[in-house]
Formats: structure tokens, C-alpha cells, sequence
């Protein structure tokens, strides 16, 4: 915390100075702090790049975002090249880059002709060479400046991914309109889950305005095409209630300012229950009229202080939160209140789903978490006003490790939705141990669900949503804090990379995705380049392998999160249970006997995962209950698969750090030792891990791993 | 928390008017605000005194504690009588109570024999009606002021119980010389494993000084014999290591001043690296010369604020307070260095002996806690000063509710100890369950440690101690906070009452301290006697029922030690373990095949251990692994007993609610409710741990309930 400290200290120092109105970017090289934006030139003899870059710019359109797209391309290509661009009136002769907005289908100095134009979204690009009378320059081309802007991040990611061919064409669209990080900060600085320090934006119960830092946080977000921040935390508690009053909006506003000019709308988590801690009503109900008043008047206040507000972020009735319930009103008509009162100003109203009893008897087998979401809202499809989105997490628990993906994505048919994940490491090693997610996002942006016959894939049903012009989203809650590095494990960037990538378009692969980070990062030495995706590309199974097995999640410290402990959830009241004991371990979700979580999904998922035959694995024990002699598709039992796994998690997980330390050399010296530490606390604790739910699993079954290794 | 605030904002009004310079005491009716010192009278039909009290009190002597002990005497015989007893400058005719501190075994009014005067000890007292010339006259003999006012205290309680005969002869002297309470209070008011509302002392990192219910306070701890107490926790935090500063000394003078008006020394807990911290020096070596001086002054400077200040408490290299280890220096050196510099002002160290690994690795099977303080301090045993007494907990580990008694406690023969309780129910209910430790507590005192052979009881070795002019010691972290009625709990003031009484004179019995305390506190209508009597006989057996079995400790909840979590402690780095699998559990703590512990006892206390078959069965699981199918001597298997003992815990608890519900009509309402709140409380909680005790077992060993009860 201390060296947190002092480096948010260097920060203001070196940072405080940088003149706002331009962009003034800098290296701080070896501390993190420049990411995936270092701009640094990419194998061991310095820049490949100045012979092959045009080194001319020439914009055409007006857009404060097209200024900020040049000013980025300016500033990357003086740190790639060594040379500063020139900014010309006119198109060069050959070797320019023109950036321009279109505002139809054919210009005179590029070709856009009618067919390419329509396949052009609003914040989508085209990049190709065009031979325009001048010569043959490199076109970035959009209907806006945000456009123009996605595409000189794309254009500087495939300069340093030597992806940049002569005959390059890329029409890139985001594959959905809202792509938004959650900030679980609270007004006194802390970050709740977080694992990187403090908040950037608060301390003390004030506002930072350490602009610079947030300005150089909107950098990392544009870079990677997400347009959309929630500042605080969805537990929106005393004193970040006030965010909306006049205490607090007009420092909200010079951060949205800054966000601003990189295409990002900043939207607050409210307090439902605001009219009556800061109104001076005594009801939060929903069909109040005093109640719908405030808030119109509320919004409207917002709107003339911040007059491209994104809207409110909601978490009620949930975890002890208010809510619309306390009235005897459903979640639709809390919803659609605070809708109404937005709408005039083009607001969203962002309704979190996470809404489940918390204070469940442990006792009860009947109560199902996993049913919770589906169960409260499936039944209010299609009530909810055109400008509110349900924000669904991507599984039916809490983030975890291994979970199935949440019925309610392909249940809602008549309902806008955002997809919630979480980059936080909450439940997958907080940012001590290494785990690489875009594998598990994957999994949910490819998953089925049915909902419009085969081919209904989370990524399809975002997609089709964005094509039929209904809303929808992506968000997550973010894994940054003012760690000098911003994410505590330098490779824990690669999450925050790797969202904002799959944000903008699922179809890209967890490794491309990894190698391009890796590159962007630590340069493309090859066996650097390796050995750092290969490291990121198996994180996930490895964490996976020593912590809870086979999708029944959970066994961690409780309210921390960290570390094992398997009967931690057992007999607690959050609905979180692994019902082990003497002869075996796992939920019974099926329809049949058990929960009948299984038939909340569209058939035939519902089928699949009703019978342990079809059930896939890694989700087994989710779903059924399974005796630790009962034999698995690997021919092991239950319990030799616990037992197996442990172990080779952790062997991999000690693999990590030779694997690291064979790297010393390429790498920078405090880069290389700051990840070591992490490694090697992550070997230490995967061991833990491994010990103690061995341990548990030999206690309670009392049958001998066959290897015979040592069990405590 | 609320109501807690309030309460305290009702005492300063009521209270904070009141004249310290004289005793004006007022009864506050049901609050539980007076305790046992409310003198209300004890049959329904108002006082039964007044005709039978003496009516005038006459004193000899000059002590300021003799006027304590008149004003104590006159308010309380107003209270109980409703007339106010005239002070005569001689005695009375008949009738008078005569108060005297005789310099030598005879004087004219009255008559002490010289043998008589040799037994009394200097806080002793003798009780006894006398002819004098002026008639006859109750009177109260003691060598000094705070003899003088313990027999007041012992007088009133006479009166109350009944007990006051004609042929009274009473001459009592305390089993030891140091009777202490330690408050485990932070400056910011915050209480250690407090159960009570918060700190009495201390809000804000400020001194609260609100005198009379610090004089209040110290009125209870002298009318139970009480003569020490230690403000702040042993745990020194930043701002308390400052208590020793001028910073803070001269509020902790006045707060001295209150208490020793009632007889009661003032001590603090001290940071062991007080040289670092507060003074300028770089380091803590006790055998530097710097150091030495260093406490040497402070010292000094601490007794010319305090001349009668008692001296330091110490934890030292334990659980993460620095000590002499960092200095490769042993307890006995560090202790004697803070020894020799509060020697010449008659200071004390009390050296704590709860010095253990607290980061072992639940792996090993070797390393026991319960070996920790005999295997640091019995090499030491002959080295210390002798105004060092070494504070040894009860028990081995820390408060459970059943452990053996320290060997320590039978080991040492060369050292002062202080022997330390907890009345505050970390482990044993948090002042939610009901728990009279009396019973516990008498087992400590009546435990045969055959140190110089048979008969060598905790008890007698205090005595001995006193006899032989040795120092010897009892303290116990108190259970009061700023709560109205002190204790939470109404009825855990007994355990407040029946410490002090016991460290008086452990001859007592649990009943007939719990008696004394119900007349006291509730009067003595029969009914209302028996049951509430019964109620706390029973109470420590039906809370040990329903938590850990046999011994074995833990199974709590961590850190908080609230509640069931069986599995809390096990995989941890406390040393705190039952090492259960599916065939039985328990820990093997014999010479022969475990850690070695039961070896630490004299014989032949260690053979009785040593053996599962002479083992006292509540201990069982202590000193040995048991297989849940092995029979006790009850005949029922192990895991019989953990189901059994378990369901009739609960049903037994829940009984108390029934009993306590019975006696609506004889009890103030308030107090009822709170206490009802309370039992109500328990009885639902006992069944948490009933069920999950009995699951967990019931999971692990897959051995069914024989009464085929309800497990989950």
C-alpha cells in the first residue's frame, strides 16, 4: 500500500504538468503504467517502423473526436518512429494517412462506394490504401469521429502486429453499441473487489481530479473501443448517494469531460431509495408521483450539468440494497420510473439482475440461487421501457471460476439486455494468481442458447440486437485501481485488453487476442511472445485445476475470496452450497430431482445438461450429484480427478515461474521481478489450495489417492 | 448501537451532575444500570430492614478509604432502610456499626485478641457483634481502609442474604494480593472481543472522562474485592502506546484518582518498542543501556503523575507484538529490564505467557500450541525479578470453552504468576448465549497440579504465594462496556460478580455466588431464586453441549468467534486443530504416539492423561483421536454422543427461554425483555450450531443418528 502510495505520488509529479488541451504522452518505462500503449517499437534493435509509416496526416471533418484521433495517431507515431508526423492542409503526395469523417457514400479523394458505406455502423471504420490524385495514401474512414478514432487504434495495433499489408481492407463494426467498465469505487477511495490499489477518481470522500491519470485510463478504454464507464459503485452507500446533487455533479463533470474526448459517456450507480435520503420524500415508491417528479427534476439537473450523460447503473432489491419491492412493486415499474424520467434527455436506466435471497437457510434444498435471476425476471419480458437495459451476469451465481452461462440471456426475448462480467479477479486469484479470462468469456459469447433456434449464441443475440436497432450492451467490472502498473499483476492487463477487445468484437480468438497484448506490451521477440501467450492461454485451466472442481464453485474464505476454504459457503446463508459429504459431492439441478435449474434453458440445453451422460465435465458437478467413486470420461474416478488435478494445477502453476524466469533477459528488470513476485505467491498459495481441498476430500471420503502422494 | 448511544446520553444527564466529592448514588430501575448495588430491598413487600439495622456508624481511623467505606455504608443502608444513618463521633449506645482500622491487636471499644489480629492480612476484615461500654455493636475490623470497606461490602451482602446472625463472626482475608481486571479497550473506544457497547474509558482516541460511571464502574469492582485494573488492551496499538506520554498521563491520573478512592490500582499495558516508537531511540534492545534509561525516566516521569500508579502489562512476542525476540534476548531479559526501572517506585511487570507460533502450518502434526507457553517459559522459571509475575491464561490454548488447566500454572516454582480468566464470552457465547463461567473457573482453582505434591491446587498455590510473602496474582478480561446495564446480557454481570468473588476466595461455590448475586440483583422471592440460580448453574454445560465436543475447542467461526464453522480453524495458521476425517477425530497429545503435552503435567496428572481410559471424558478429545464407533463410558458411541449432546444442548437452551418466560410477573419488565431477547436469541442460535455440528459429523462419517433425528 505504501509503494501504491509513492507512485501515485511520482504520478502527480510527473503527470500533474501535462497540458490537458493537448495530448502529451510519455514513457514510464518498466513501471506498467503505459500498458499496451507504449508505443515502444518491437524487437531488441529499436523501431522497425519509420521507413514503412506515412508521415504525413491529413483529417477531413469536423469532430472534437477527430482531433483527438489525430493528436493519438500524432503522438503514437512520433513514439514509434522517432519522427514527429507532420499535420498537412491537403493530402500529401503518396505516404499520408488520411483520417476523415463521411457524411455519404462517396467522396473525392477515397472511394466509399454505397454497398461498403451501409455496412459502416456509427462507431465503426474502414482502413485500406486508396490511390487518391495525390497518390497512393492509407484511408481511415468513418461516419464519426469516435469511428475515425476506433480505427487509428486498430491501424497502430496492426502497424506493431506487422498485420499492415499493402492491401490491407478492414470495415470493422462493434458487434454491440455499449461496451462499458463498472467502477466498484467507493467515495473514500477503496475499491470494493479491488486488487489494485485505491480508486482513481476518489479519496477521502472527495473527488482526486487527478485528471492526467484519468485521462491516460480513457486512453487504455478508447484504445481497445469501449465507450462507456460507471464511476461508482453499484452498492451505492451514504455518501455516494449524494453523486447526483449539486455537492458532487460538477467534479462528475470534469471527469466526463475528460472521458469525453475519448468517446466514453459516464453514467453513476444511484440509490433507489434517494428521494428519501437525499429528497426529502418519504417514499421510494415507483408509482409515486412526488417520487417520479424528483427524479424527473433530478435528471433534469444532471443533464443540464453533464448534457451527454449516460444514465444511472441500478442494483436494487438485491444484497440488502432498496428497492422497488419494499412498495409491493416489481422490478419493471422501478425501472421504468426512472426510465421515464431520463428518456427526455436520451438517458439509459441499467438494472442489474443480480437479485437473490442472501438470506437463505443453508438447510434448504428446495431455494435454488442458480433459478433466482430467471426466476425474478423471466416473468416481466417485454415490460420494461425501450431505454432500459437488464444487466445479466454472465453466469447464474457470481463470477465464478467455472460457471454455465445464465438462462436468462437466452430467455429474455422482448427485453434489451447488457452482459455483466467481471475483470476484478474476485473469484479467480485476485490479481495475485494469473488467470487470462478471455477463454471463459469465450465460452459464454459462443455459447447456444437456443433462444431463436440453433445458432442463438450469446455474441448472435448482441449482434442481432445492435442490427434490429434495440439496445444492448456489454459491461464488467473493472480491474484497475492506482497501482502505478494499474492492475497490481502486470499481466492482469491483458483482462482489462482482452475485454475490451472481445467487447467490440467476440469472433476474435483468446490467443490472437493474447498476442496482440503481448506484442503491444513486452515487443514480438519470439520465444517472449511464446511463452507469454502460451502462459496466458493456460492460466485459466491451471487456476481451474487447484481451486474448486468440475464447476461447483466457491470453497474460498468467506467475504474475502481468497484462498481455500472448502467448507467456507457450506453452511452460510448466501445460497452457495457444494453438499459434500462421506460418498460424494455436487447439485442436483435437474428437473427431474433436483433444482429444476436445468430446465430454465431452451431445449435442447435443458436436455444436455439434465443427464450427467451429456452434462459437459467441467460443469458436472454443477449440475448433479456424483459419488467420488463413479467413474468419469477419463476413466478416473471423482475423486482421483480431484485429487489429479490438484496436483497438476499446481505443478503448472510452479511450471509458470520457471517459465517466467526463463525470460529475464528480454524482459524489463522491475517488470520481470514484479510478475515473479506474483508467480511465485501464486505457486506458494496454488499449493494451499491444492492441500487443503485435497485434504478435505481425503478426510471426508477416506479413500487413498492411487498415486499415493502425499495427503494431509 | 443505537440504543447503546442513547443509554449513554442518559447517563451523562442523570449522572453527570452528581458530586464526586461525595457518594451520591441513586438506583436507576430497570436498566441493569446498578447491578448488584442497587439495594432495592428483597421481598415484594418493600425493605425488611429498617428495624433490624443499626442506625448510626461510628469510625476510627484515618484512611480516605475509611471514608469511602462510611459513605458506601451510609447510601446503601438509605437505600435499603429509606432512613439515612446518622455518622456519631462516638458510639452509640447499642445499635451503632462501628468501622475501625486498628494499628495493633487490642484496643478499648472493642476486642481483637492477638491472634485474631494475626491472622488478618492487610486487606482482610473481621465481621462480629461486640459489647462495648456503650452497648452492643456490629462491628467491622481490618488493618486497613480497604479492609475496612471490603467488609462493608461483605456486611451489605450479609444483610441482603439473609445471613446477617447475631453470632456473626466472620474474619476474611482475599487468597491473593493482586485481584485485577483487564480491559482490552482501544482509544477509539473500540473493545477487543467486547460484547457491551464500547469503551467506557476511551472515544475518539480521547479520554471520555465521564467520572461517575468510571466511579460507578469502581464501585462494583470493590464491593466484589477488586484491587487493580489495566485500562487499555494488551494488543498496543499506535495511539495507546502514547498512554505513557504527557500526551495522555494526566487524564490517566484522574481516571486513577476515581479508583483509588474504591482501593483500586491503575495499570497500563505497554508497547514493547516504546523506545522506537514514542521515544527516539533505534531500538528495543532490553540490554541496551539507552533503553534502559529510557524507561528508567519515563518511569519516573510516569509515578511523579500517578505515585501510586500499579505498574505495566505486557504482550510480548505474541500473536505479532514486538518483544525481546527481535533482540535475541528471552522473555526474562526483556521483562527485568522494565522490572528494574519501575522498582524503585514499587511498579509490577506482568509479563504475559499466550506466546505461541501463530503462522504454523496446519500440516504439521508436531508443533502444538498447548505446548507453547510451558516450553518458553519453564526455561526461564527462577530468572525473573521479583517484581515481575508472569500472566498465564487458564488453559493452554485461549478461553475455550473446555480445556485442561496450564501446566505452567503447576509448573513453575521459582516465578510469580498472575493466573488470568476471560470473563468477556469470546469463546463462550458473546453475551448473547447465556454462560456462567463460575463453574469453569472453579475447576481451574480446584485443579490438583501436585506441584509440591498432593493437594497442590491453583488455589493453594495463590495462597501459598501470599502466605510465603511471595507476589501472586488473578485477572481477567473484563465484560463491561458503555451498554446501560454494563454486560449486554443482563444476566452476564454474574460472571462479572462471581470473578470477583472468586478471586476473593475460590472456596466458594458456583451456587452460592449465583445465589448471593440473584438476591442481590432481582431480590429473593424463591421462585425467581431457584430458577435464575438454576438457569446459571446449568448454563455452562448446555453451551458446551450444543458447540465443540469433548474438549476439543474451536470449530467457530474465525477471527469474529461467533457461531459454528467446524472446519473454521482447521486448514489455518492459528495451532488450533480436531483434525477430523471420516473415521474420527481428535488429538493425539500423549507422549507415547503425540505432540507430548499430557507429559507437561506432574505426575501423576500426566499418566491420568496420558491415557484415554483415565482421561476425564470432557477432555477426551483433547489429549486423544477417537474413532466416531468407540464407546464412552456412557456406553453410546462417540459420534451418539456429538448427536446426542447436541440435540439436548438445544432442547435445553430453548428451555431456558420457557423458564425464563415463567417469571414474567416477579421481574421489571425491561429487564425481562432484554433477558428474553436474549434467551430467545440463544435458543435459535444453539440450533444453528446444533445442526451444523451434527451435519458436518453426520456428512463426514456417514454414520446415522440412532434416535433418526433430523440432520441435514
Amino acid at each position: 500500500m505504501q509503494i501504491a502510495l509513492k507512485e501515485r505520488d511520482f504520478m502527480k509529479t510527473n503527470l500533474g504538468r501535462s497540458n490537458m488541451n493537448t495530448i502529451n504522452i510519455r514513457r514510464h518505462p518498466d513501471s506498467g503504467y503505459d500498458a499496451w500503449l507504449a508505443f515502444a517499437g518491437i524487437d531488441k534493435d529499436g523501431t522497425i517502423y519509420s521507413h514503412t509509416l506515412p508521415e504525413s496526416i491529413y483529417t477531413f471533418g469536423r469532430d472534437p473526436l477527430l482531433d483527438t484521433a489525430r493528436d493519438e495517431l500524432k503522438c503514437a507515431l512520433k513514439l514509434l518512429t522517432g519522427k514527429m508526423p507532420k499535420v498537412v492542409d491537403s493530402p500529401a503526395k503518396s505516404g499520408s494517412i488520411l483520417l476523415e469523417i463521411l457524411a455519404g457514400p462517396v467522396r473525392t479523394d477515397s472511394f466509399v462506394p454505397e454497398e461498403e458505406w451501409n455496412k459502416l455502423g456509427s462507431e465503426g471504420y474502414i482502413i485500406k490504401y486508396c490511390n487518391t490524385a495525390s497518390g497512393k495514401n492509407l484511408l481511415i474512414t468513418a461516419k464519426t469521429g469516435a469511428g475515425v478514432l476506433y480505427g487509428v487504434y486498430a491501424l497502430l495495433r496492426l502497424v506493431q502486429c506487422g498485420t499492415l499489408t499493402q492491401d490491407i481492407y478492414l470495415l470493422e463494426n462493434p458487434v454491440t453499441g455499449l461496451r462499458m467498465l463498472n467502477h466498484w469505487d467507493n467515495l473514500d477511495g477503496k475499491i470494493e473487489r479491488g486488487y489494485a490499489g485505491s480508486s482513481i477518481f476518489f479519496e477521502d470522500n472527495k473527488f482526486i481530479m487527478d485528471l492526467s491519470r484519468i485521462r491516460d485510463y480513457a486512453r487504455l478504454m478508447a484504445s481497445i473501443g469501449l465507450n462507456a464507464v460507471v464511476m461508482n459503485n453499484v452498492n451505492v452507500h451514504k455518501t455516494e448517494t449524494n453523486l447526483i446533487t449539486s455537492a458532487f455533479l460538477p467534479k462528475v463533470a470534469k471527469v466526463a469531460e475528460i472521458f469525453r474526448k475519448y468517446g466514453i459517456k459516464t453514467f453513476l450507480s444511484i440509490n433507489y431509495c434517494s428521494t428519501m435520503e437525499i429528497g426529502k420524500l418519504d417514499t421510494a415508491d415507483p408509482l409515486d408521483e412526488g417520487v417520479k417528479s424528483w427524479w424527473a427534476n433530478k435528471a433534469k439537473e444532471i443533464f443540464e450539468t453533464i448534457p451527454d450523460f449516460g444514465g444511472f447503473l441500478v442494483k436494487a432489491d438485491s444484497e440488502f440494497r432498496p428497492g422497488p419491492f419494499t412498495y409491493g412493486r416489481n422490478h419493471a415499474e422501478g425501472a421504468n420510473m426512472l426510465a421515464a424520467a431520463l428518456e427526455p434527455f436520451g438517458g439509459l436506466v441499467i438494472w442489474r439482475c443480480f437479485v437473490y435471497n442472501c438470506t437463505q437457510d443453508w438447510r434448504d434444498r428446495v431455494t435454488d440461487r442458480a433459478n433466482a435471476a430467471y426466476d425474478n425476471f423471466m416473468p416481466l419480458d417485454g415490460l420494461f421501457a425501450d431505454n432500459v437495459l437488464l444487466q445479466i451476469k454472465s453466469g447464474p451465481m457470481d463470477f465464478q471460476v467455472r460457471e454455465p452461462v445464465s438462462p436468462l440471456l437466452g430467455g429474455l426475448k422482448k427485453t434489451n439486455f447488457v452482459l455483466e462480467f467481471q475483470i476484478t479477479q474476485e473469484y479467480t486469484g485476485q490479481q495475485r494468481h494469473l488467470c487470462y479470462l478471455a477463454p471463459l468469456w469465450k465460452d459464454v459469447f459462443d455459447f447456444d442458447t437456443y433462444r431463436d433456434g440453433a445458432g442463438s449464441t450469446i455474441a448472435s443475440l448482441l449482434s442481432g440486437a445492435a442490427a434490429s436497432g434495440r439496445l444492448s450492451g456489454i459491461t464488467a467490472v473493472a480491474n484497475i485501481g492506482n497501482d502505478m502498473n494499474w492492475t497490481g499483476h502486470d499481466l492482469a492487463q491483458a483482462n482489462f485488453y482482452c475485454y475490451g477487445r472481445l467487447a467490440w468484437n467476440p469472433g476474435l480468438s483468446s490467443e490472437e487476442i493474447a498476442k496482440e497484448w503481448v506484442i503491444q506490451t513486452f515487443g514480438c521477440n519470439p520465444h517472449l511472445l511464446d511463452t507469454i501467450t502460451g502462459m496466458l492461454l493456460e492460466s485459466h485451466h491451471i487456476y481451474e485445476s487447484y481451486t474448486s472442481p468440475l464447476g461447483i464453485g466457491w470453497m474460498v474464505n468467506p467475504n474475502q475470496h481468497y484462498g481455500p476454504n472448502v467448507d467456507g459457503y457450506e453452511y452460510s446463508a448466501w445460497g452457495t452450497y457444494h453438499r459434500a459429504d462421506h460418498e460424494g459431492l455436487g447439485v442436483d439441478r435437474t428437473v427431474a430431482a433436483g433444482t429444476g435449474y436445468a430446465g430454465r434453458y431452451n431445449k435442447p440445453v435443458s436436455e444436455l445438461y439434465e443427464n450427467p451422460k451429456t452434462c459437459p465435465e467441467e460443469l458436472l458437478l454443477f449440475f448433479h450429484r456424483v459419488l467420488y467413486k463413479q467413474k468419469l470420461k477419463s476413466g478416473k474416478t471423482l475423486i482421483q480427478h480431484i485429487y489429479d488435478s490438484h496436483f497438476e494445477g499446481t505443478g503448472k502453476a510452479e511450471q509458470l515461474v520457471i517459465k517466467w524466469s526463463g525470460m529475464k533477459d528480454l524482459l524489463p528488470p522491475q517488470t520481470f521481478e514484479r510478475v515473479l513476485n506474483r508467480l511465485a505467491e501464486q505457486a506458494k498459495h496454488s499449493k494451499e489450495w491444492c492441500d487443503v481441498v485435497n485434504s478435505y476430500f481425503y478426510r471426508k471420503s477416506g479413500i487413498p489417492d492411487n498415486k499415493g502422494r502425499q495427503i494431509y
